[in-house]
């Protein structure tokens, strides 16, 4: 297809369009990523689904899974078919982390957008990848040319990529956080904390135990505190935007709810005298997807659930040395399945926010 | 403004849109459906938000109150101001019980079409409106024009009213599930049951001590089975598509969450040969918002939530005589502010469907 | 042991005990019921637990599963061991459907109590059984002498039996509710309608996806509306009261919380003249663990979390012909371990509330 | 009364007694600390609760307003009596901040002891609590004589003392998890980090929008960041640990739940070679009430609920300067009324123990 675009004015409003819509195929897409990004493309008015693939649930209607979907997606799941993906413009894996990086390379080699929603591709070294995920990454040679999809740090390299890391949910809302105090080397980047909280969708559709409302209901505990697969994915962003090793404290927790993240991020400011407010109303002035809160504001997951934006506010309680910053996002939105659209839209030459201007569902 | 309206095609979306936007205000405007039809109106391709009033929260940024509304919605809540909404085309009165019906007169008067999400028109009966509202009504002769805004039941007088009681959520839930049963006279009319149940927002952003998340949260219960001010309503609807009097057992109850209502009905046939799940498809097979589900399947709240539909399935079990029907809606969407915006549509002959296309958020 | 029990009078407390104290084993345990058991158990004055058995998790701590009885219980889990079991005064089975019929056999033999939390005894006819439960019943010849161990339907029954069919949650709450109408013949029981609610503790600790948190939270739907397993139950208990066949409807639903079955009632009156909040309270009068509600009242689950009792309100709205009945109790407790243990108190001659004066908690 | 005790053996359980009950009296109740109160205290069996005041509830049974009280209450409550408080043994003060402080004076000066669960005799400086609760202290001469009631921390005073300030929710969760660390001088008590989480019970039956289910349910977020009145409660109490000054950045959130506090702590430690496990075990070897699990665990809230228990687990993630102390409670338990029992146990004389065995309520 042509990536060439142009605008017309009806009514008021203006539309930008493509000749032809982008073919969009989804690897997987029975999680809850998978969901989101089913209800973001279907109403997305450049994308035709053209395929979405499923071992098991080859043969399902997408919308007996997912019954919202009912009027809107009348794909059925396909087993997995190589040459109908390998004709799509983009693919999308919303799959469990191991599989893209065995598929991958084959779409790229036919010229295919690939966007992993999995963390197959997001570190640049693939012995930390090992580490860290317990197997050998499959294709390392990729690992260099895929793009770390946070378009507010790599915007540039994301409209020219040919494989996209599409973020995970906790490093997108904790670096946009501290993003602007590293950038700036404002604080003591050896000793960040970043304690988090997430809704249960952050861990999937999986059926274990910790995940029935029985358990996670009215009740909130701290997770994987020793280490969790999310830090050295925070800490190599950190390190791109510092120039230097960062250190960072990063602690999950479980919130008995089912989208959203809530970053708490504590920094030590090295110069007192700088004025945050300004830094980050400054650094975020011309994203459409990041919102700096007024001064003194407290944001609040539900203000920004089924919506693709990020929202920080900073403080300095008592005026003390301690940074603190607020970000949230939802999870599955500009935490996943709405920042992989994202990225597609600039992989395309979209204007970024096509298809991506709901508002967040409240109450 | 002129209510023609064109359509072009764009890049493979029909687009339909008028000449000039529809200028709507909003009166109230400070609770949940006030938030929902905001959330909805803002997105709306044919209507610009020219007012809302609030006489609490005259001057406050309507984003300060719904920070989800951020970056979607600039204005300010206004003092009341019957100028400014006498300027509208159409005015949407989001507020407590017993204020449209003070002010509805002027608007119409003025030539302002009215759609009123609160109760005061609903009833055609100006002494059971009293009886069930405690007080006497400030404008009985305008309930013989106000048309009942569930278009399934009355959509040609809809497109032609001045004024539109939008129906209450419990109503539109209940009467959706019975009236193909109550028009073809299939059941024991005299003795139907509706087991209601809705979360919280339906009952508004009202400080009350039993809707505080530390009493309704992991809670259940019925309330007001002695009467409840939904019966009457209901009642109405289905004797006007009986053409009798209807004796109905009406049980609302409160559900520990925030949106959706799920209404289980249950009436004695009286003809046992007939085929329930094509009469309800039939029926409804032209409606743009009512969604019969498949023999066997039982509807989900989430699947409508923030969705303009009602999921309806039907079922006998055990092949007896009692029919259950099952139906889904989210109270503050096609039971509230989406129903609003629909009956707009039909009001100034957009297609019904305007604004109303958003996917419900799932999970 | 002997059964013989004395009372003290100690500081104005007056204490029953018996000269040694219950040896009681349970087999399974790892799930809510389980659970449930354990913590009433672990405080029974009365009591001792001497072993619990599961296959997956031999040599657990059972406080490494539940960490709420740390300190309270220091047993672990054994692997099955029937002589081990063979030696207790009372066995429980908190197993799924199909366990206990296996192995009670054997435990009766040996002169151990059984008490099935499960469904294996609760139906008297074994063809409905495998009609229902979908296999051939182990051993139907125990099923006569089964008794089912609802105290206030088979109270002499139960303080002589050998093996106790401990009723299902929904039937507790059901039959409760219906039982006062049904004994006096008050009503026409062949059109009765019992809508129920249930937490989602209810259907166990299964890692099954509409248990999870993503799907069952902020989500309301019915379930096995064709046909549920508690229907024959119930059926068969209302029967007992009432000495004839009786007819019912009976669809449960999924609340998004944990705890808690809140059942409505609709029953179609032969006598208007009859006084239901008279009828009630004197049903109930003597029994300890069943409120009725002053006239008028709506009872909330979260008013039995935790607490072995069932509190009933009885309505007539509008004063016409159907009876409405609202019908609480925690699933866990007297929908399944308290009424387990108010059944073991009547076997072995204690008060029948000795262990089972908790408070519900509140909020 | 005699505060004299004697133990009896019955049937296997040691009962400790008292030749009379304490005679209790509670200001306010009506909230949610005041129905915790209730719940322990009508079980506590050395306690007869005499009376219970509240101004705009007097003549309303206890156990309507409270129904889950029903069977184990029968006071109703009356309106503000001096005289019948001045015969108790301990008031309670359940009333919201600055009640306590006006009418303990009286009720000391008539020998009762006083408790108070709020917060006017928790700070030690009465010009610190006018900067924080901004208003002159109405009895600053009481500050010096009240003990702050945190047993672990001033058992002995406790047993001496004649007025109880008993701690905030956030206090006890934050101050138990931090203390074996100030005390030992293990780490820089200048930067200390409490991101603490709470139940929405934990802000009290208060009728604010923020607490209703529409807004806190499937929402999270941190509130009072600049600066919360739990701070300096919290600091006051390190500060009598450490010997001196500690610098404590405090951050409170809202989570979508009923009960419960998780408190995550960070510290930097001085020390890399100290054994923080065997630190916290040593600690609290010997309080009944603290729970050290195991290396490597992650409490959870729902394993305290109910309970009057704080369970702390202690990490030090990738083995760093970090240390990471997890403290959970139930505030309204151990944070609230089962303190307040748990001081008044020690005030009498008791076993500390007395009427708080109860078991967490899981799931």
């Amino acid at each position: 297809m042509q990536r060439t675009s142009s605008n017309i004015y009806c009514g008021g409003n203006t539309l930008i369009f493509m000749k032809a819509r982008i073919k969009a195929g989804i690897v997987g897409g029975t999680g809850y990523t998978g969901a989101e990004l089913l209800r973001l493309l279907a109403a997305h008015p450049q994308v035709e689904i053209k395929i979405i693939t499923s071992r098991n649930e080859a043969g399902t209607a997408v919308a007996d899974l997912f019954p919202g979907l009912r009027g809107h997606v009348t794909l059925k799941f396909s087993a997995p078919d190589e040459k109908a993906l390998a004709a799509c413009d983009v693919v999308f894996f919303a799959t469990p982390n191991g599989t893209a990086m065995t598929q991958a390379p084959a779409l790229i080699e036919a010229g295919v957008r690939v966007i992993d929603l999995a963390a197959d591709f997001r570190l640049k070294d693939a012995r930390l990848w090992q580490q860290w995920y317990g197997a050998p990454h499959a294709c390392p040679e990729l690992l260099k040319q895929a793009v770390y999809g946070l378009p507010e740090l790599n915007r540039a390299a994301i409209k020219n990529a040919r494989l996209i890391a599409n973020p995970g949910c906790y490093p997108t809302s904790v670096t946009l956080g501290l993003l602007p105090l590293i950038e700036q080397g404002l604080v003591d980047e050896q000793h960040l904390i970043a304690d988090a909280k997430s809704g249960v969708s952050g861990a999937g559709r999986k059926t274990e135990t910790p995940l029935l409302l029985g358990e996670a209901g009215e009740n909130f505990k701290a997770y994987a505190v020793p280490g969790h697969r999310h830090l050295p994915e925070i800490c190599q962003s950190l390190e791109q935007a510092a120039g230097k090793k960062v250190g960072l404290t990063f602690v999950p927790h479980l919130v008995p709810m089912v989208r959203g993240i809530h970053a708490t991020l504590y920094a030590r400011l090295k110069d007192h005298s700088v004025d945050l407010q300004a830094l980050y109303e400054k650094r975020y002035a011309d994203e459409p997807f990041v919102d700096v809160l007024p001064k003194g504001a407290h944001p609040e997951t539900k203000s920004v659930r089924g919506a693709n934006v990020c929202r920080i506010a900073v403080h300095r309680p008592q005026g003390g040395d301690t940074a603190v910053i607020l970000s949230v996002i939802d999870n599955l939105t500009k935490g996943a399945a709405g920042q992989a659209v994202q990225n597609m839209n600039l992989l395309f030459g979209l204007d970024e926010r096509t298809g991506l201007d709901g508002i967040a569902l409240m109450p």
